[in-house]
């Protein structure tokens, strides 16, 4: 495709994308911002279809260094320093920003097999987004946002998914208590990270449905989830005292999910 | 100890402590900056030694949050908005800055069971704090940083560890194959995280002395490295393609933590 068929940005569109820096604009129009060449590069490989993107908004060189530009065409802008200052969220955009559809959250059937993460106020963007990462590598089928939870779809924690964010469930669950309930009720085991668990390599078997629920940084679990949980889970420290108070929230989840998800149970 | 008797900061001191955001004066001066209430405060209570605390720069705000200060007597400096914007490194320093000593890297000799972690050109500073925290919980003895590792004190590398950097050892080592080899002459068994690898569950009996390689974010463990390790590890991914190109580092870092230093072998 021709550099020369990319319209120049509108001033209209050039609003109605930094609107999307906010969640308020992101949820009323379905859509989501990313930013910088590797990151929308990771998005533009896994996008299920075409359609999910919105517009793709380039620099001059960033122009030349995309290919396979064709099946966008009509969405994708040319703009200047300017435009991405006012774009860019988090730091240097790299001439590069897309805004795409936030995938459809019907209703979640979960398959007979099914791996699941729950989010309970997971405050960093970049723990949010990592986690997310790992659970998709993992082959989670959904990541629950509990209420606290940072936005999957600000442009820090889309960052930090590396491009996993299609492809897995991302399910809004501001009442998450109720919503493990229901996964219970389903026949999901529910696990929950916690300093007064068991060893997590003491529960060599899982059921076929089971969710693993990571807590707040600071303060772990809240109390009406642990209350709920049926497995309580603890990575063990070395020594008999620990050289530091915890590990960081995005580790502790990976740990325990390459116990969850690959066990043969 | 009453707030009067803290000083306000000195010009001189704070050109000097400004000065160790740079990695040449804090290699020369053998100090280092952490910001922030909660950093300063984990590195404070896991200090060795009141003498490795070298300055403690407050606001007045801060001065009243802080207990014990009476064993760092004349350390402890007052400062306003202004020195503050020059002293912080990373984003708002809280009204809390200190600098630290470097601890001591005289000769390494690993304890008849240890386990190491080696960085070979891991450039994310987010990273490499995170791996230094996991590893302190898993109880290493040392982190080694091959060339092109992102400084270890650097303030957002020191952000990331949660006041573990004084829990084990850090050791420089511009030659990392050359440092891995002395290590295999030791007994060290070298374990690197490489997508050739085996599954890391199939190891489940280690030898006592071990060192895990990670690698860079994007290209892995370098091949003069890849050459010399005794085993390759993988993390396997669910189903029959990954749903993401990898995982992070900081997170299959702990994840083959886990397995390593836990083992019974």
């Amino acid at each position: 495709m021709m550099r020369e068929s990319f319209s120049p940005l509108s001033k209209a569109m050039l609003g109605r994308l930094a609107r999307l820096g906010q969640k308020k604009h992101r949820d009323g129009e379905g859509l989501f911002l990313a930013e910088g060449l590797r990151t929308v590069s990771e998005l533009l490989q896994s996008l299920p279809d075409p359609s999910m993107l919105h517009a793709l908004v380039l620099d001059e060189n960033a122009a030349g260094q995309f290919d396979g530009l064709k099946r966008f065409a009509g969405k994708v802008w040319l703009a200047g320093p300017d435009e991405f200052k006012r774009l860019a969220q988090t730091t240097s955009p790299q001439g590069v920003v897309a805004a795409f559809r936030k995938p459809e959250s019907g209703e979640f059937r979960p398959a007979a097999r099914s791996f699941v993460v729950a989010l309970d106020d997971v405050q960093d963007p970049g723990n949010v987004g990592t986690i997310i990462r790992t659970a998709a590598w993992f082959g989670a089928e959904a990541v629950i946002c509990g209420r606290g939870t940072a936005d999957p779809f600000n442009a820090k924690t889309v960052r930090s998914t590396a491009g996993s964010i299609f492809a897995l469930r991302i399910i809004d669950a501001p009442d998450l208590a109720g919503a493990l309930k229901r996964l219970q009720a389903d026949g999901f085991a529910v696990a929950a990270a916690a300093l007064d668990g068991c060893d997590y390599r003491d529960f060599p078997a899982w059921p076929a449905r089971r969710v693993l629920v990571i807590g707040n940084e600071a303060n772990g679990i809240s109390v009406d989830v642990l209350a709920l949980a049926n497995r309580r889970l603890l990575i063990p420290h070395a020594g008999t005292r620990p050289a530091v108070e915890s590990l960081n929230a995005s580790v502790s989840a990976g740990i325990l999910m390459a116990g969850m998800a690959m066990d043969n149970g």
